[in-house]
């Protein structure tokens, strides 16, 4: 299977080095802004304010060739497989993110709850699974 | 942007065409496997029987230009922007799936719950996010 990701925006992050990214994002209330690429701006027409929803983000400074892995804060944990873990560090660098939407403008969305990285390549936006 | 999705492994699942696969996959106690491609073994070697995990799919025969979708069972419902549905028409088509793993063996992963199309290509496999 070969097949190219798109990237349909851009995440506008006051996170600008992996350091300012905290280890677990589940208590953040960063705000962030996805700015859509205008190609693909219908698709988010019926996205709603105070709606939950998953990003799909591309983490584009990843390496790829990683299948084991380590917590980031603890060095002498062990090796764990990296299918059982969140790193970035994977075959596919693809990270999810549950986030709230605040508002919808034209096509920009702001979020809370998203600790990404400035310029992050946004690659989908999907319903929160249950 | 422009990066390369790589299959990490390829779905076996009884479900040979889209018609057989149900709406909402909730419900589902579909038994499917996971062969996992031997260069990526390593990155499996801590998965646990009984675990929940989230499955990444690329969706192989989606049509990657909507960005406006109908539900696939009532045509007079009104369109909505896709970034608001899980259909499988979208610019990326990554499906997300939360399955629970029933065993583990060398290269092949036995899980409930997963309602895709035989041969569908994996991506990523991850922890259940909260």
């Amino acid at each position: 299977m070969d097949a190219l990701i798109k990237s349909i925006g851009t995440v506008q992050s006051p996170l600008k080095r992996l350091e300012d990214c905290p280890l677990q994002e589940r208590e953040s209330q960063t705000a962030a802004k996805l700015l859509i690429l205008p190609e693909f701006a219908d698709g988010i027409a019926d996205l709603q304010p105070g709606v939950k929803i998953i990003l799909l983000t591309w983490m584009h400074l990843a390496d790829r060739t990683e299948l084991k892995t380590q917590p980031r804060n603890n060095i002498d944990a062990p090796f764990v497989g990296v299918f059982s873990t969140r790193s970035p560090h994977r075959p596919n660098p693809i990270g999810l993110h549950k986030v709230t939407v605040l508002s919808v403008k034209a096509n920009v969305i702001k979020v809370s709850g998203l600790e990404v990285l400035d310029q992050t390549p946004l690659i989908d936006i999907k319903p929160v699974i249950d």
